[in-house]
């Protein structure tokens, strides 16, 4: 079968620090095609980042700028409810940080990609998700920001003149109004690599997914998140993407192209 | 009196960090011409960073990059005995911080200058300089970094292709051959701002400095450090500034401007 | 006038960090009889950790831990989600740490008393104020622990068979309720030595407060919170200190003698 | 084959952090009699503590404190020259962090460790041993340390009042001096399981190992270090475990007894 789909994937890169080593970056560099590289406050030491930006302009892949709270010992999966001032400070910080690295590889960072409770907290949390909006417009407008759609995040994200791409993540269940089932429901997230891979290629090419009750819920999805932080998780992101391109869907950057 | 001389003044800021305030940065920006803005790996958080930047602008002073040891603890004030190659990426990281805020002000980071036991560290230690100028040269090469005359981390950043700046310091004795008295001898130190102020404009119109056995020692320095981290060296720093004026010395950035 | 009347005063001690200095410790000694040392979770390295004890126990002022959330760079000011389990073990290290101090310094930790953000979130938040009384218990049940009374937390606290000990705050207006007038409202802070002294001596001497619309609410508090942390908080806690001796209250610790 | 010979077998444990996981504890727990448990400056979190310390307890491990630089970016492998006060105090608050969690898992920190570059550091450095040694001895001086033979550290500690335990490593070459072969040497480190497990055996029956010039050197010590960062090297350590019990050696802690 041929297609003229497209689809982006992304992934959590550099969230090794130090002695610690977490994920196989450079088995998802073969995988996806936008990397949401750790900038240090919650995962990620400037060498991890160094080798992650170069790795990454090697393999073609864009790299963004994986923003999270300044909470090492909690990985940043916990949310901090800090002043919004000091929020697109510290967002500011690790941009430009990483920068750094994206210059020295010859790339730029371009996009941004909330992490963990703070990716959480802005789906609701209007004053935080106005301050990560706040830092990313004040350090470059055009940088495009990922988030869950329907999230207040991205609608303030649009608000302030960023453009707004919406993430579906290829191992979760959806409701039939096509948000997330819970994490707390047992069949929140799907581990069949066969099953993952095959809605995958749906969301690609007919934009929509199977929910959890049966019925059919329209997804339109500007990238495709898949994980990379146990061994199971590298196969099955190696599979969705073997099976998309079987499926003759192209696997290319929402950005429209290579990194560069 | 009326001379073409021009001079640098330049001096540590942005060392706050969080709840402890640390110097009078709002003073000291009335008095210098060069704001070295620490990066947060010693001292100054993202928000510090960013009114500091902020302000600079305001004043017309030219930010450059403080870039220390990852030691908030320290101070920065304890050599680490690093692997150069870490020591390069954290250099780039934290010169990749501080041009977040440079950027949201409307400028950049226009030098570099190591603080404390990194500073002292690289007068010496080969790989630990050659780390840091790498770190330079890859970032931008055309940014100049400052350093003490004669040391080997000046010799290794021209090398490196960079642009070497030295500088001199208004309140230290020197020894008949142009090196600075060790902090461990008694007079090591000079308190009286009057004294201060006025070796302060001799190196700038005559380019001397009378050393501590009496002798005249030339002194050829693109910038002179003032230090801020007390009451009273504040005053003495705006000692310093008003004699320089009184003398017509230009006060202005090694740089030959304006910052922007 | 004489009286048998006697009261607790408690600070914040203990809160410089590295190269910044924060409040008068030595000053408050003179004055207080409780101190919370902070334990380097929030403020407070091991030297001033050290030194503090120490000089505690010179004064004859007990030592409290001051725990908070691992948040230098927020001061334990902003609320962190944290598990449970996680907090448990984060109040435990703290304590442990800062009674190896108390322990060179000839004394122990003899009071817990949670810090900042920690403090008001527990005034509502169950399983948080759970997990510090569970960690005081599994260390030592004997402990007391301090509080706001009426806090979920002073009640989960004696569930666990702690000795909850309520604190009152000589310089907050209080609602005829009882509680403390938010400091949100303009007058919930009171500025004048003078009437801040007469109130604790009146908190001390008949267990009152004249409430903000001129009431007079009972107060039965283990403990009196005076601050330190500005040149203008040491002289009130001082005028304080002084006036409850003019009218005869015994200044003493409220485990009922000495520190030791 | 049956003797009367009896070892201590210490390991490094509790070095995982946050999301980051190190080493096979629950693993290491079978094999060795003595758990030098990080402290939390470069490796461990207070929850890691915790659970290393209750397993260490549930399978009779002792359980000593693995002190080192506060640097979790480096994992307290890069030397820190700082104030030998502050590394005192720095020792003493790692020592009663994890004495918290020893208490509570109902035994006691029974001896320290240095950790990593400390380790090293104060095989030369007078200043430092003198530091680590003067927290041990304020702390409690009945607590042995581990350390080098033949180092400064060991020698200032016993001069201190201290129990000093020498230790070997089963998987180092040694010299015909009785020191061990540099790191920088190609055969440093012996990587056949067999092997390791002989030279053990002959440790702890007859004190003695072949250096690697074929000569026989007495090996006195007290305790003999086994690692367990990588795979192989835990199943290294289990096959020394199990040619230790084979050949009848009593594989029990220094301190001559079980934890408790």
């Amino acid at each position: 079968m041929t297609t003229s789909a497209s689809i982006d994937l992304n992934a959590d890169l550099g969230e090794s620090f130090g002695r610690w080593t977490l994920g196989d970056d450079d088995a998802l560099l073969e995988v996806i095609t936008s990397a949401n590289v750790a900038c240090g406050f919650h995962a990620g030491d400037p060498t991890v980042l160094r080798r992650t930006c170069e790795r990454a302009v090697e393999r073609g892949v864009v790299i963004g700028a994986q923003v999270g709270y300044r909470d090492l010992a909690g990985f940043g999966r916990r949310f901090v409810d800090m002043d919004p001032h000091d929020l697109t400070n510290d967002v500011l910080y690790q941009i430009g940080a990483l920068e750094a690295f994206a210059r020295v590889a010859g790339t730029r960072v371009r996009y941004v990609k909330p992490h963990g409770a703070l990716y959480n907290a802005i789906v609701h949390h209007e004053a935080q998700a106005e301050a990560v909006a706040d830092a990313v417009r004040r350090y470059d407008p055009t940088l495009p920001v990922l988030g869950l759609p329907g999230s207040v995040w991205l609608a303030v994200a649009e608000a302030a003149g960023l453009v707004p791409v919406a993430e579906a993540f290829a191992d979760r269940a959806y409701t039939p109004e096509g948000t997330l089932v819970s994490r707390r429901e047992p069949d929140a997230v799907l581990h069949d690599p066969d099953e993952v891979a095959g809605r995958t290629v749906r969301m690609a090419t007919r934009h929509e997914v199977v929910a959890a009750d049966g019925s059919l819920v329209a997804v339109r999805a500007g990238s495709v998140c898949v994980h990379g932080d146990s061994p199971g998780a590298v196969a099955m992101a190696t599979a969705v993407r073997r099976r998309l391109e079987e499926a003759g869907v192209r696997v290319v950057s929402f950005l429209g192209g290579d990194a560069g």
